[in-house]
């Protein structure tokens, strides 16, 4: 490998020319989309399943297949990995491909493949990087994210802190795809060994779409809070209770919900709020609701964003319940800090599209990625190419085999220039 | 009989000294709560249980003892008849003795029992009225209401029309107390039989005891009319979707439970309206809620109140689908006419609480009773006596030993009073 022509000698940004095979790209797809198809068309790739299991020999032998030495660490992660010309920390790319119970064929799996398409493109052009080039297969994206964690420090190495979708304890889970919980700590990574991290993905949403955009280069993953908020009134006969005599714990929480909508529309921003739950109790027609209890989920790149929404919406709530003599409380169940795109990642990645000829828009990624551990730890940049009507986690799922091999192109040359940036 | 003095030897309105005997009326109901008493002080008395039958018996043997002929009807019921001076349709009181799962020992007893107190009253001062005097006891007041309306000829003959909460087929249940089904429209009767009904009741909520007052004088048994209120959105990521982008079912939701509660609360009057129960899908923290399916409940004296606020709230539904970019239904569950008091029973009761040197004020029944169905066919009245705390349907309903007094006092007089005007 060492015998390879050097990017130095080539130049990528000097080379235009340099272009993934979108066609095999889209075949690797098609290929490991076949394990674990559904009759609809969805795939059911669950972690640590059989059909994961089957879907990481496929990626280990095209891993080996462009040169690639493949290991696992003892969190269950498979990277491979490709030499570099000096002894420098690995710029790595990748993502999943452990799926939801009927996911797409493009969630995580595009992050991967196109990373194995860039080793193809730089092999079959006799191209070495001057940093090793790691391609990452992360472990349980969808449910623990286990995998990204354990490589960030930020796992519990608390087997019950793990609630895990079908209830498989997280150890047995890593140690079934060749991991070792007992020595996870090991898996933790630093700086000196990643100088960056890029994930290309799909959107998962309809922002790119809508405005008719090609390459969303990601700001950052938003970070999120969860609330559980306890509406107390008065259960009472929905007949015989005039209506300045309630206490109605549904009338106080539609005012809630109100509130929170009105809390992240109204100031201009992108943050997001939701109250998606509500188990209303006794919850019979002919009863005034005594007691409600709502979910609150609200995310946005920048975490003082969400402490002003969710402290405006406490003060909201004070309010709320004196007006309709309500007891009001609200509870915290989750706390993730956002984690930023390093702005030199996001303005590679822009003068990418543009050499590229690729419309381009900064945009947050609203929804959890690997990347977002990869963050806390290294420099992270995020490609995000559209999702049709915005539909992930669904068999519907769909990104255009175009649309895929640009987002390639996009990680391919932004992983070049990042080459040359830390050098 | 005929060998008593009558009414109008006495005069009844001339005999302001004329009293139930208060110890024993509160003896009665002691002694009927036995029936079905639960630990926790509730009473358990189900339609058409052994304890319904026991309680029955009980009442039964009272009724004979003082002087009435007792009979079944084909729906249930339980007649006791006192004759009259004169060949004239039947004066009638009564209720119910059946109980919720757990209830009180005043919802219903104490019409029945107070019915029975006004006969001994008669007999122990050897009065008798021109008019039959009936106390009748209603089969199921709690669950189909079978007894009641087949006496106003109200009542479906399809066994599948009736669920009943324990499952069990109504014509099998009418047989177990003595009914018989296949016979059911003889239960129906006419002005021409009773030319009037009486009712005491608890009241079951907490007017009287808000406005400290003794009596309520009830204007008619309100209307119901009840709706599922469908809203349909789409379902999305909560982390993926920006505020502008949601078609939120749950935001959609809380504006027609607070445009309900507007509708209800604004206008000068005494409707009320309730969205006693809402089911969320998918009902996740992480998605924005793609469906509710609401209950609506509207109460009043008055139809056209009530179909002023369901066209009003139609309207509001048209604006709210479309600032929502939701859908939006709503499909009628359920309509019951209001049934009036007759005016000339609300203004007689009104003078005997004058009379008997107690307060009351009109107010109308927002809980079905028999009354309402007997208001169906022939002149109805209701009086009502405080619930502490409004509670019912429940084992902490109380009301004292006078309060009971005072309402069975009242009926007594009322009805003498109606003796007179019907003669």
């Amino acid at each position: 490998m060492t015998t390879l022509p050097t990017l130095n000698d080539h130049g990528s940004a000097s080379h235009p020319q340099l272009r993934v095979n979108g066609k095999r790209l889209n075949q690797s797809l098609d290929d490991l989309a076949h394990i674990g198809q559904m009759d609809n068309g969805g795939i059911c790739r669950l972690a640590f399943s059989p059909e994961d299991g089957q879907g990481r020999e496929l990626v280990r032998r095209w891993m080996t297949e462009v040169g690639m030495t493949v290991r696992l660490d003892t969190a269950g992660n498979m990277i491979g990995r490709l030499p570099g010309r000096r002894a420098l920390p690995a710029l790595a790319t990748g993502s999943h491909i452990d799926t939801v119970p009927c996911g797409g064929k493009f969630d995580g799996c595009l992050g991967v493949l196109a990373g194995i398409e860039v080793a193809r493109t730089l092999q079959e052009n006799a191209l070495q990087m001057d940093h090793p080039f790691e391609v990452i297969v992360f472990a349980d994206e969808e449910d623990t994210m286990i995998g990204s964690r354990a490589m960030a420090g930020t796992a519990s190495l608390e087997v019950n802190d793990y609630r895990r979708k079908d209830g498989q304890p997280i150890d047995q889970c890593v140690q079934q795809v060749g991991g070792d919980w007992s020595r996870l700590a090991l898996a933790r990574r630093t700086r000196g060994e990643v100088c960056a991290f890029v994930e290309l993905h799909v959107e998962q949403g309809g922002v790119l779409e809508t405005a008719k955009t090609q390459i969303g280069i990601v700001q950052g993953v938003v970070g999120m809070q969860r609330y559980q908020i306890h509406i107390t009134g008065r259960p009472n006969h929905a007949g015989t209770t005039p209506m300045d005599q309630r206490q109605d714990a549904l009338v106080a929480a539609a005012q809630v919900v109100l509130a929170v909508n009105q809390l992240a529309t109204e100031p201009p921003g992108q943050r997001v709020a939701t109250v998606g739950a509500l188990q209303v109790s006794p919850n019979a027609a002919n009863i005034v609701p005594g007691k409600v209890i709502a979910s609150l989920d609200v995310r946005d790149l920048d975490e003082a964003v969400i402490d002003k929404l969710v402290n405006d919406l406490k003060i909201e709530l004070v309010a709320i319940a004196q007006r309709t003599h309500t007891h009001i409380e609200i509870l915290p169940q989750l706390h993730v800090a956002p984690s930023p795109a390093a702005p030199h990642i996001q303005s590679t990645i822009a003068d990418v599209c543009t050499s590229l000829g690729l419309s381009a828009m900064a945009m947050p990624s609203r929804a959890g990625h690997d990347a977002l551990e990869m963050g806390r730890f290294t420099d992270m940049g995020m490609i995000f190419v559209p999702s049709e009507g915005g539909f992930s986690h669904s068999e519907v799922e769909y990104t255009s085999p175009d649309q895929c091999t640009q987002g390639a192109n996009v990680l391919l040359e932004t992983l070049l220039r990042l080459d040359q940036h830390y050098s």
